[in-house]
């Protein structure tokens, strides 16, 4: 198969890439994702595609389509931005734009961790496999799942919303959704920096690790302690395993899958907690539950666009022919 | 469509009926299942079926197919009984069994919560639904899933645990699956029945009652109770409201489905405890997630042998002509 373009827009960044039919990233440029709307982000990607492939010495003709992963509420079926809350972007009709923006290229849409977990399904750690949780916990937790080899949307597309499951009902932590004790709340990236920043008021010398080692006092600097062996910082993610083995369990119990995979800014972590996610997971699953493996994502921060290629190649595969979601 | 049978194997009953291309029992024999192998238990089905259709003055050539809803864990693809606890049967090949006793009748299985789930999108509450949401509320606390029009059934054939995420954490009942907390121990008929003989030990007034109305201390009592507006009876009505709100709301959030039907033993005391449970729901859902609407299901204690009918036919459609699992 051809390879395909990709647009990955982010909240930050924006990435515009080729993947090969084999889900390696040919050719990449990233950008800061503009402060404009939607349609404008979409043809300054246009035209990096066409710096890029140009550079690359390669034609739109070489391409099979384009992948597109988006932040936010997507209907992928009618090629529908519906709401991008970062931006306040509303109602985007991303498929008609970029029709007239690349009329050549058959296109395929789908939310961002959606995307990656069609990424991880197809090149990544969920390859024949049919039933996957993905997670990305990272500032917030967000969660997709593919069940019998599909991804699940829900009624109103926000299906996967793993974030907001309450693991913690005793002085559960104010979530950002405004819940109380939601997943995210308790075992994000943001979570672990305010557990760290709590432990280092109550723990003078913590703190003045942190300042002698040179770290910031959150979740990243807190993984540098972690590593050296720390044993107060590593409690403190333990903390977060418990929690994301609660969430991840209740997702086990509905969903049955074999595979949860972990990416984010949290995943690197995860040999730090995995032990406390593992054993709080089995605490609350039938004692004759087969527990899923859970692993940290092989794709790293590219698994949402090389999962919008996967979303492409997929559709390429089933319908013949490349089509608009 | 011409009328399907319907073998729906309980724990304790065992329903052998012809089920009408709109969803009507067009006649019935329900018998105790019998304590011998599940090969013998079929094969007395087929014999119930062989006198229910002389009765009605009808010919096997009448029917489209048979449905079979088993209780326990089904590979319906391959047409298994993997293990029904409830008899300690194990690795039944229903198929072949089914395809000796019946060869001219096309024949699709399913396990009966699931079952549930299909008749109720077919002939109940479910019509025109694509992501439902199944709980059968009895003696124990079931589930199953339909996602985008599908049913889920996992990587080992257990999706819908629902009864095993775990509501309560703190001082949370054992449950029978050995773990602390779960939606069945704290939510299911058996566990209002505890409740009602707690409140009795240390209400000597409530006993009375109980005793004075000639009633059970049980779930089934209780809701006569309920019913005339006993208001100790109905707080312990809302304590398992509030817990089925938890074990839902944690669906809602991981499949976003737009129904919650409700069957089993409970589900007719729905309104003792509907505004608990909405409550507990909404309070554990994001402000901005679309509640799904929670009702009792409109097919009753049939809802799994019209499910059966409902799988067949929906096989028959899809495929052209009906075909094992």
């Amino acid at each position: 198969m051809k390879p395909c373009a990709v647009f990955d827009l982010g909240g930050t960044k924006t990435l515009v890439g080729v993947v090969s039919a084999e889900g390696s990233l040919l050719c990449r440029t990233v950008i800061p994702t503009p402060k404009t709307d939607c349609e404008s982000v979409l043809a300054r990607c246009r035209t990096e595609l066409t710096d890029l492939l140009a550079q690359a010495g390669m034609s739109l003709s070489a391409l099979c389509g384009l992948g597109v992963s988006l932040p936010g509420m997507v209907d992928s079926r009618r090629g529908l931005l519906l709401h991008a809350p970062f931006a306040g972007w509303r109602n985007v009709d991303v498929a008609a734009c970029l029709a007239q923006l690349l009329p050549s290229l058959p296109m395929c849409m789908e939310n961002d961790v959606n995307a990656c977990a069609l990424g991880e399904m197809r090149f990544g750690a969920g390859k024949n496999c049919q039933d996957l949780l993905w997670m990305t916990v990272s500032t917030g937790v967000g969660g997709a799942i593919v069940a019998d080899g599909r991804l699940l949307h829900g009624a109103h597309q926000v299906a996967g919303e793993i974030g907001h499951v309450c693991v913690e009902r005793t002085n559960g932590a104010r979530c950002t959704c405004g819940g109380l004790g939601c997943l995210e709340a308790q075992a994000s990236g943001s979570a672990m920096t305010r557990y760290v920043r709590e432990a280092c008021e109550t723990d003078a010398a913590l703190k003045a690790r942190f300042a002698e080692e040179n770290l910031s006092m959150d979740a990243k600097g807190a993984a540098v302690l972690a590593k050296a062996g720390d044993e107060r910082i590593l409690a403190l993610f333990a903390r977060c395993g418990r929690y994301l083995g609660r969430g991840i369990a209740a997702a086990v119990n509905l969903l049955d899958p074999e595979l949860v995979v972990l990416g984010g800014g949290m995943a690197a972590s995860l040999p730090f907690y995995h032990e406390a996610l593992l054993g709080a997971m089995a605490q609350e699953l039938r004692p004759d539950a087969v527990l899923p493996r859970v692993c940290e994502t092989p794709l790293g921060y590219d698994a949402a666009a090389i999962g919008a290629a996967a979303l492409l190649f997929d559709h390429v595969e089933r319908m013949g022919t490349p089509c608009l979601g």
